[in-house]
């Protein structure tokens, strides 16, 4: 694992998540509502463009980093100098140590993914998953049930104008990482981008997304180093496929006290069940 | 607006949209259950590869059409000769009369784009809806219940398996074309290929979708001449700008028969209101 590294100089840009917005509503009535932000934010790596991202903008550097890390552009945190992100000209620029390996030829071969948008991997990510080593990391029953509970107490953005994604990471017991963004994919890669800054582990750690388990989203937690996925939503057969070959957890579904194990049972400890509070609380 | 054009050749390739999958739920209790395919779809235009998209496979000749129109790739619909998918490889080759213009230089510019996933747009699609020019249509309240009602007719694969979303046109009496897919700008993709190979005019359409309404939604809808735009899900900061500086008619969270105007309140017409009837049978 990468350690902490305090010494890359980063900005911590701030910008309004929500707006005010007049709306009419089926009765004719006028409404103010919030709804959620949503800005360009064009990547400079070493000052070459690589691509402009549509994001809330809750933790820009984050997502830089993680985007460019799960891209495969930053392969080793140490290399990472600056994370200068500037909202007036909605700019981040990077600076690395060494030129990445392969820039051209990754800028060249893209894979536009569904998720629920066509997202993009550059470069060859699938070969890159043949090589991913994931731990076996036990799950209890009562751990998802905490963790579906303390997400309630985080998702503001959503609560306050909706049209935004969710995603988080907890250790089984809190939840280490939360972010929002109208980008699904943005939040999987911010909360990469932090792990990776502050050195945290993905050991024992699980995965939560309120979006669908597409090919993409797997791939991204794997590359986190994550072995445990938990979603609100539900499965493609694709994001299936992946997470047997590389030995995930993959819960789904997971709403109140309900969840559906899609791979991984061996791994899921059912202890609520033995309590007989299986579907309580629903 | 093109004609309709027999003359293209394409292939009619069939894949399954759904597959069975064996799941455990929170009781230890064993489900089989559908869950959507997702596949990847490679696009050659004139032998070049393009894209990867990752695609439910509903409708792969009018995705690849779509796709390709909505980037800029194939600006006259005459210019089209071949659209042919194979399965077995995985690919779409799409062969036009002529090459077309600035292919490199569109490559080169890439946005990724939030939708809920990370979407892509080659070239300046920005600029291209500086000149778009889009009728002001007006819509009933009564038309969009009726389209909310048909809708639910419509969305099998959702039904059988979740995890897609749907988008759909509508001349305000009846769903002139309707697609699922795991990408959500796919099935906008989808629908604009089958308009554009068939000439159906997007006058008096309004176009349906159950993802948000984020820039590149508003954008590729702009793009398919359509100025009335119905989700069932929320609406971005940006989504709405878009709307406003085009004229687009922005209506969302559209459930049962609640909805609201975002943008274009003088163009419609609670025509239920006056019935009185403005929140009956939720």
């Amino acid at each position: 694992m990468e350690q902490p590294f305090e010494s890359v100089i980063r900005s911590y840009a701030q910008a309004p998540l929500t707006e005010q917005a007049t709306v009419i509503d089926e009765l004719g009535g006028e409404r103010t509502i919030q709804i959620a932000c949503e800005r360009p934010l064009t990547i400079y790596l070493n000052k070459r463009e690589i691509v402009t991202l549509m994001t809330l903008g809750a933790d820009p550097e984050a997502l830089v980093v993680g985007y460019l890390k799960n891209q495969g552009f930053i392969e080793r945190a140490e290399d990472l100098t600056a994370v200068q992100v500037d909202w007036d000209v909605e700019s981040a620029a990077v600076v690395t140590r060494k030129e990445p390996a392969h820039l051209e030829s990754m800028l060249e071969k893209r894979t536009v993914t569904s998720g629920c948008g066509q997202g993009t991997m550059f470069g060859d990510l699938m070969e890159k998953i043949a090589n991913v080593e994931l731990p076996v990391t036990p799950v209890k029953q009562s751990m998802i049930y905490s963790l579906l509970r303390a997400l309630s107490q985080h998702n503001e953005t959503y609560k306050n104008a909706g049209a935004v994604h969710a995603c988080a990471v907890s250790d089984g017991d809190y939840i280490v990482s939360f972010v929002e963004d109208v980008g699904r994919h943005n939040a999987v890669d911010t909360l990469a981008g932090r792990l990776w800054l502050q050195g945290i582990s993905p050991n024992g750690k699980i995965f939560y997304t309120t979006g669908r388990l597409t090919s993409e989203m797997v791939i991204k937690v794997a590359q986190m180093g994550i072995s445990v996925l938990l979603s609100r939503s539900g499965v493609t057969q694709m994001g299936l496929a992946l997470a047997r070959e590389m030995g995930i957890t993959l819960l789904a579904r997971a709403k109140g006290r309900h969840f559906l194990i899609f791979h991984g049972r061996d791994t899921v400890d059912l202890d609520c069940l033995q309590e007989g509070k299986g579907v309580q609380g629903e």
